[in-house]
């Protein structure tokens, strides 16, 4: 009897440890994959041209501005992603378009 | 006595397992868990457009470029969300404001 | 021998809760960790000015947009961060500088 009570004891130790409370070594082992996972995180861009008053980006990316010929600043992203530059007679139009990248 | 050092080797391995490194099952679940919600952020913008020199991004969102009536393609950002058009008489001030989401 | 057995099956409680599945906590810990620090991921933008056609964003900074002095609105992004302003006799430069933090 006694031993068994021994065991019961002994026992409780692991199942106290892992069934109720997240162990030290598994939340230290969370925060460092997520850390490490966050880190890699980047914005990249790139930028796609095309000779008219509309440029659009590729699927996955999101317009974050435009640039257009002629020096014209004037210009409105229309959805869901394209670029369009304002001024008449407009010789090219350029998207830069964005997404978050895992590096 | 041999039977209490039995039970003693076996009570080891549970507490081996969980109590100093982190078991295996956990380590991938960390993993996928992770992976699931980075995979999940995107970039997403939109833009406000004001009748004047000045646009301001809402709460939540940053700033990352301005468009200009007039063709006028000369701006600045101020502190700390607002579409700065600098040419003279602007009638009109977009700004292009993004922030990161959990789609 | 009864006891034997019945220690035995309590050792495999533990066992069978942290060898082969994750347990229930530890599966809302990871959640929980990785929602929180998703949820502190922000879009952190600055600008640079240079007085020149060209202005470059600071290493670890992606460029997203470019004003121009003369009220120029033709610009391109050249690899991998440099801004350049089109027009002629451009007295000013401004890159639109952003990257993703952990706020």
């Amino acid at each position: 009897m006694k031993l068994y009570i021994s065991a019961l004891v002994l026992l409780l130790v692991p199942i106290l440890a892992t069934g109720f409370e997240v162990p030290c070594g598994v939340d230290q082992a969370i925060r460092s994959t997520v850390a490490q996972h966050t880190s890699k995180l980047g914005l990249e861009c790139t930028s796609v041209t095309d000779r008219s008053s509309y440029a659009s980006c590729p699927s996955g990316y999101t317009t974050v501005s435009c640039s257009c010929g002629m020096g014209c600043g004037s210009w409105d992203i229309q959805t869901p992603n394209k670029c369009h530059c304002q001024c008449g007679g407009m010789d090219w139009t350029t998207a830069t378009c964005c997404r978050i990248s895992a590096q």
